[in-house]
């Protein structure tokens, strides 16, 4: 921490280069920006002040002064991290891009969005859908999440089986460099081989290589009409076996998702929904394209998992209620405890029973409670913990049991994170499943963009 | 070039390291591994030798060997870059990889394949099609072209526009470094936030940043059938505004390439397959997945682009002559002159008309005769240009209209490579597209992983 007075010079400075509105520093702001949604875990330094640039050339004034000065910086959308990628670990500014939330331009003929980092991810979704157009990530927490965390972070979504993930739909980027200079990567073209690939670099680092200022999308046609089939099952390992009986009759749902019965309860009793409780898990099936198409995969589906019962999604409104109460898990398992850490392994797609199993294990090793649920077409499971962050005991037995999660999770051939990403909540861990030789490389990386080390300092990498 | 007795020692010391067998230096061997598949334009220096690993270990032990001594690697599988990627500029040694050829794995159950670099692109199809699975990326040249050299360039090809290139099926890479340290990236996982994205870093570095010696790629089910639309139109315009009616209309073809006039005839002339010849463009439109949906798309498209002249496939058979015919342009080209060099241009998809138009003022001003197509859901045209190779005027000429090419593209803005890569034939062009401080990163990036310049030096960047 600054002395009080350098403090105070530093904030003058700040309101000098963007001016007083655009400069955030009481103490409740601090305490505002000062968390991600897995709060208590998140016992870091404030930051000193947030700053709301408008404009990418303000981005760039403010970071060639914290360069000149060495201030750490976080760049940070809507805070719905979970891993702490976007708190100030190690204080200085963090540069909050509620003010650069506008999408730009949408061409329907080049099937592209440019937008600014700060616009909220399902925003672009329905702005582009209202063109008949399609941007296929969709995180959880879409309605408050924002593009440019979307893209530090290589977010997912249900549809990532058959859409992949923010990673594939990015065709460049604009960037601010440690030093305030801008570098615009790849083209506006959708195929581009001309060189190393800095936009895929930048996809995923964090915030600790550079600072996304503007994004040109990928988007795709959208998709004619959807339709939800929720599938249940009396055992895991059945929900498990039928997503490859479902990919081997060469069905791609868009969505094939995986819910335990526990999950299936929370949600019910927090917002009643009409689903089914009394099965061990749920596959949350939406198939989307033509009707035609979809009517014959439904019935390949019906036949295909007989062991399964079926509540078939008929109307719009009902598949709305199922897709809320779906999204609802991470805060239906709030309420159980008054506190949720939701974590994210990934492990190869046939490994997802034992892994369910050695998870269902070490939970009842440490007393703890957890809604069970993920994308099973991925591998990728989020075990939701409903915890007492002032409990202190019960937060020692989650901490033992994430230790032991991960290791399961990489002895299994899986790794740490599907799409929440490293933070500095799970880097102790990362050597566990990256290749040290990889780790020392990112870290020669680092320095060649970030050689004062102010970009997110104390972020994936543990010295 | 070595002095002869430091060759011999050389050689000797080579064939110690793997063996008389795998080591080859005979005029013959060095004249057929000097070119890559545009033969003029490598007028290069010729390797020393060409060595045929059969493990990751005698890559090593090559690779550490010329570490030591700095001599030049370069990577190769089956010669068929177009832009001197694969050749051996700056001498040194060539690693081929026939002899590392194999699928090592196909998994159903988790939809990946593990494959050795050498392995042909169209033979991982075909292997994996039998299991009832699809690696989508599929370069015209695939019954020669290898994996290795598919990811070390990013290739693309017709099915871009639906599945993506190379790129996005690829899960993780085993990378010997150049001092001969092995490093895996990324994880067996479909998704995997952990930290810098290498993976993507060694797609599309074409063989400068570390040697690929083994890759997990990620399948997808097949498509249950495929259909072949050709559909003929007046003007290159309307074929061109032909590709957004039918994205608009929330249909996305496998396949949309467009072949213009002067293709369709020399195709024909090489190998008669019932074209038609007299129409300015033709949409080689191929539309996959389930039969009814394909139907209901056949239809769609039919009603949408009243312009047209169909021909609709209606075998297998013909199905097959259609798609040999396609892929021939490449070749029936070469034998307009003798010789054939294919560029590769993409633009914003809207450009597509006026970069055509733009391609064939150029190549009147010089007098060029080419024939033009390309992926036009992508943006990606290929002008093919037929070339006498012992014509020195015309070669001059060829050269200048390449310069202006480039310009053209990117004026419009686009860039120099969908999916050929830079080589050194486009080094010096580079920094017309790409962002000059993205290339003085690269450079450093470069300098990371290669401080010697011994891996594939003299290709991307011209200093």
């Amino acid at each position: 921490m600054l002395a009080e007075k350098t403090k105070n010079k530093f904030i003058v400075d700040l309101e000098r280069i963007i001016g007083k509105a655009a400069v955030l520093h009481s103490v409740e702001d601090i305490y505002s920006y000062a968390n991600d949604s897995n709060c208590k875990i998140s016992n870091q330094e404030k930051p000193m002040a947030i700053v709301l640039p408008s404009t990418i050339e303000e981005v760039q004034s403010i970071v060639k002064y914290c360069y000149e000065k060495e201030i750490p910086i976080v760049a940070r959308g809507a805070g719905t991290n979970h891993v702490g990628g976007c708190v100030a670990k190690e204080g200085g500014i963090i540069i909050h891009f509620s003010r650069m939330n506008k999408i730009l331009e949408i061409s329907r003929k080049n099937l592209t969005a440019k937008v600014q980092p700060g616009v909220v991810v399902g925003d672009v979704q329905s702005a582009v859908e209202r063109k008949g157009l399609f941007y296929p990530p969709d995180p959880s927490n879409l309605k408050v999440s924002t593009i440019g965390g979307a893209l530090a972070l290589s977010s997912g979504g249900p549809r990532g089986l058959k859409y992949g993930t923010a990673k594939d739909y990015v065709l460049n980027l604009k960037v601010v460099l440690s030093d305030g200079s801008l570098i615009t990567t790849g083209s506006d073209c959708s195929k581009s081989v001309t060189g190393y690939n800095l936009t895929q670099l930048f996809i995923g680092s964090e915030g600790t290589l550079g600072i996304i200022v503007e994004a040109t999308l990928k988007l795709i046609p959208k998709p004619k009409t959807s339709k939800i089939l929720l599938a249940y099952f009396d055992t895991i390992e059945d929900a498990s076996c039928a997503v490859n009986t479902v990919l081997e009759a060469g069905i791609v749902p868009s969505v094939i998702d995986l819910l335990d019965k526990f999950t299936l309860q929370t949600i019910e009793d927090f917002r009643p929904s009409g689903l089914i409780t009394n099965k061990e898990a749920m596959l949350f099936i939406e198939l989307d394209g033509d009707e035609s198409a979809i009517a014959q995969c439904e019935a390949d589906i019906l036949k295909l998992l007989s062991n399964a019962q079926f509540q078939v999604v008929q109307t719009k409104a009902q598949a709305e209620v199922f897709w809320t109460a779906r999204r609802a898990s991470f805060a239906a398992t709030s309420k159980l405890k008054g506190n949720v850490i939701t974590e994210d392994v990934v492990v190869p797609r046939t490994k997802i029973p034992v892994l369910i199993k050695e998870i269902k294990k070490i939970n009842e090793k440490y007393s703890l409670t957890a809604c069970i649920m993920g994308h099973a077409g991925d591998g990728n499971i989020h075990p939701n913990y409903a915890l007492d962050f002032d409990d202190e005991d019960e937060m020692n037995r989650f901490y033992l049991a994430k230790d032991e999660l991960f290791k399961v999770a990489v002895n299994l051939g899986g790794t740490l994170s599907g799409e929440h990403g490293i933070g500095f909540e799970k880097a102790k861990y990362l050597s566990f499943a990256v290749d040290k030789n990889v780790i020392k490389i990112s870290k020669q990386i680092k320095q060649i963009f970030d050689p004062k080390n102010i970009l997110n300092p104390g972020k994936l990498f543990i010295e």
